[in-house]
């Protein structure tokens, strides 16, 4: 199958190529990258050389035309976009392609309302809302077969996402004071050129950014259906999330936990809830240890964890996972993979690196 | 004024002798560590060969012995060895020596319960823990002027009580329910010879420990008088601890907070109480935005921050400090300088490195 | 085809697990590491968890044995040892095998002199020096096609070899003052527990080491058949080696370069040399700019450089390679799939991360 | 004594803040940094909140505006701007203050001829480059003594003239052929907003650069009055230059050598002749063994170190410092010291970090 990369030039872009470059059913076509066309993918990637040494950036605004005009045909189009990009091109492409993987936040809220609260802006195209369908397999995986429009779940979102919905789901936790503290590599922020993101300035460096706006909240919110404070930090890494989160316990979970030996016991049932949770799914695993961001280096696996503290009363987990990888890019064929029919590790067994 | 420092092969004690190295009041006439007995301190850490270039560090039982028969005479002692060793030592020569700084956990708890109980064995040398005076100055400036044992604060608990002690001591935040999810440089570990902290396994890597049971827990609650859940985790960076804390604001806070703008008004709040508090501290500084580790590098200072989000409810707090310096080393220079009857400040203006 | 690992414990050995994890032909029957026997996998290298979820390290002494006896069997061994072992093994399991591939130094060194002067030590096992078929496929691809037993080129080797073999045969530079500095990720030393190796003694940091004495050094000039000066440093990443060479143009480069413009045309002699010398070379690249070490992390790639300064008269040339790939792992990887018969790239098209 | 910092907002300028805010005899009395004119110091540089909490940066053309017309007034210049900008501002204030400390390289080629072929522009300012007085205190502190514009050594060649120097003057190496193999920590770069000083770009990354034509070699050439091939590579790091340099011994150094030992006897000769110029430097310090960047981080000192290689018929030599330091602001402020009079070492005592 063809597919289209726009947004290309970005890290989130680039992951695709990585990606793509050994799935053997999706071929890229074309990598449209507006600021970079005509330049060689190579060159600005030399570690793409050896499958594109061949191919240069084309321009985004006339592969959209080509796609719109039925100039150029694609069976999957991957937006890697800058934010509010998105919106402006899905309505031209939508019945012209078999399928859209949008990587931006631009159709993952269902509500409009919330959009315009978090985003402090007018959606452009929101009929097409309840078109996309929500790109997080382990949580949309009977929508996504056949979808035409997947927006591919954040970063942050599928890190805590994968680690809470098991316990939500299983009403172990409450819904209503769940508390995500996290941490990215500086890849998140793409190959934004802004003096916060300068080696020199992130080395040897620890922040907490984003505090109490960052727009993953509603989406993390939405998904779990509960209310959530969210605190990102950045790493002095390139790639790696990992999510702490702290959270009550229900009624159900300490009739579960029991009084004998209720932090031992609650931790188990935490853990067996997970592994219930994701004993038939190819890419989350439940470790019986907190998982550091290192075990999914590269990869598209994530892994979660779980245990009780009964001094504070507290439900812990932790959970990680490479945000280029399944936190964007690896998510993203992943969703097309079973939108498209093909099975859907297809591309993405690569285990991670370490060292 | 002559001092001692023990355990100087490891970074705590390293970090004595590059700071002392021009304090003007105190020499450092001797540099213990049995590991190393015989070996010049500049082959060990050549940093310190401008300054040291002729001492070799003494074997710690010579030196104890020495002090505690009165061949040798210190005016200060910092201890700076491996948990439970000052216990052992303190009772030979409290009698013997002006001060001792112990920068191990030793001598921090004040209620031998709460000693067994998180260290899992029996104190040694109970009778002392009355005796010490706990080193935080921020906390403890009174009773360190004159003192003759002084059981300096852990890195994590300084940390997290600047932050939090002004807030529950005027009874901002409810003491029941903090959380404090922190994260340190690797120097926090030590020296140690382990293959979690080779550079292959944490660069790239970002990792939680000690979920519910870290030993720095009991002494953030001994300082607020609180319950506290604390996770610490792993940074890949050389030095540097950060605290995020989350919180309830109590009644008080919401009447100070208002209805019009809670929010903003109860952010304003919580910087002023922390700017009342440490309008006179040479070492703390209160900053209008979420402090990163960088910004006190290689410095005493610590930096603190809050804010208050309306929409959870929540108290945030974000501060930061150098592990080695106000978390360990400095702070025991700061607290023997106090003991000691100096301007407090002595050897201790360096600013932060950046970058 | 059924593997053995044996030194899976180790750096180099996980490397071969992820690697052959998608083998399609290949599969690992056991991972052999006495210090880790019995213990799982998935313990020590979390990262490998989803593929190798129920195997744990086997003995290294059992399995010899039982590979000796014929109690198993197996169509590769190879043998990620610490040095001086493999020379102990070859000879119990040479005739019971299909195919070793030993990953250490011990049978690179034809000249059992030369061994002795830089390893200082006897060779245990000097008859099988001759058997031994030197695995770098861009140098003996014809010899390793059957081999029975590979010594895998070294690191710094292969890295330097592949920038320099180029122009030495074909005449472009002296052969007798080749002076070659390089830099390697920490993972060159494999999982060594040294304070060395503290993430705190290496981030931060850089320092040349083994100088004039490193074991690389003979290796090399057996490769090129040439007189080379080698220095190589610590680099504070995981991964990566590049080497910086300078040498002295011969009398034939001189001709070609030419009066006009001999630094434009020496330098375009220099890559047209390389890239006729790579043409075919599924492996390495020629790039026009000096390459990184990032365009090769996690790949099997090499890329090489090389300019002319007609200033000091001096051929420059700049490699990169993974340490652990190319390096190491995949080299051996590499180079089993040409002895089996194999396409030579099963298994190692994976394209760097970046970042 | 009164200063003024100009390009304050720049690493350079704002690591003379750091040094100079304990500094007992100068103050800063303005801080200049067109782009930041108006912000506080402390929001740029929170690192530098403790002392210059109430400081803005002020713009540069005012303040050389002001100097130039006499309304204010300086007992010292330091000039951390970009290249070609001290060449406008020197010929207009140059009467009117103490001392101009210049960090960039517009003032230290002696020879036009020379700044024109390597820097491709006309110097404006010609007539001053006699005036200048080359700031490296170790071989020209007798000048320095009441200079009035001193041109303060680039990073990379006070590093590598520390190394030669010695050896060079003695005449125990060759001055035709000298390789220095160099590397640097980002840093170096200054606060540039390029995409490759990113830290995504960076980490775990290495990479050689401006190969051949590094404007440092020149002046390099000028200090050793010799031809150098110079090759700088970019490191994952802060700070911190560390070069290795290759070159062949006299037959003064071979006669020394002798015939016996020549390898161990010749490197005696090049340490001991290290130890010796250095002897009384307050700054240089000669180690036994190669040393490493780290040693130095934060500090004002240099480490240096040589050996012979007879196998090869080679002297090496590695040196290290802080870029930032002994390499730009502290090297400035050594200068100053020595202009004006002050002990050498006023304010630049500090030990390097370690770790």
């Amino acid at each position: 199958m063809k597919s289209v990369v726009m947004g290309a030039s970005g890290y989130a872009g680039a992951e695709l190529l990585r990606i793509l470059a050994f799935h053997p059913d999706i071929d890229v076509a074309s990598a449209a990258a507006s600021s970079q066309a005509g330049r060689s993918v190579a060159e600005l990637y030399p570690s793409l050389l050896p499958h594109y040494g061949e191919m240069a950036f084309t321009d985004v605004d006339s592969v959209v035309n080509n796609l719109a005009n039925g100039v150029e045909a694609a069976d999957v189009v991957f937006l890697a976009l800058p934010h509010g990009l998105s919106q402006t091109i899905v309505p031209r492409i939508y019945e012209k392609v078999g399928l859209i993987v949008d990587l931006s936040a631009d159709f993952r809220l269902k509500d409009i309302e919330r959009y315009r609260a978090w985003y402090l802006a007018e959606h452009t195209a929101p009929s097409y809302l309840c078109k996309a369908v929500y790109g997080l397999p382990e949580l949309t995986r009977a929508e996504l077969k056949g979808a035409r429009l997947v927006a591919a779940a954040g970063c942050y979102v599928t890190c805590s996402t994968l680690a809470l919905l098991p316990l939500v789901s299983a009403e172990l936790i409450e819904r209503d004071s769940i508390i995500i503290d996290a941490a990215s590599g500086v890849s998140g922020a793409g190959r934004s050129l802004k003096h916060n993101y300068l080696f020199t300035e992130v080395e040897e460096n620890f922040s907490a950014y984003g505090l109490k706006h960052h727009r993953h909240t509603p989406e993390i919110e939405q998904n779990l259906r509960a209310k959530v404070l969210f605190t990102p930090h950045l790493l002095p890494t390139n790639r790696g999330i990992l999510a702490t989160t702290y959270s009550r316990p229900t009624k159900k979970f300490m009739d579960a936990a029991g009084d004998f030996e209720p932090e031992r016991i609650g931790s188990e049932v935490l853990l067996a809830e997970m592994a219930r949770a994701y004993s038939e799914e190819p890419f989350v695993f439940v470790t019986d240890f907190p998982p550091s961001i290192k075990s999914t280096l590269g990869s598209n696996y994530a892994m979660v964890y779980g245990t009780y503290d009964e001094r504070t009363n507290t439900v812990i987990t932790v959970s990680v996972l490479d945000n280029l990888v399944k936190g964007a890019s690896g998510q993203a064929v992943q969703c097309a993979n079973i939108a498209l029919g093909l099975p859907e590790d297809t591309g993405l067994g690569a285990l991670g690196l370490h060292p």
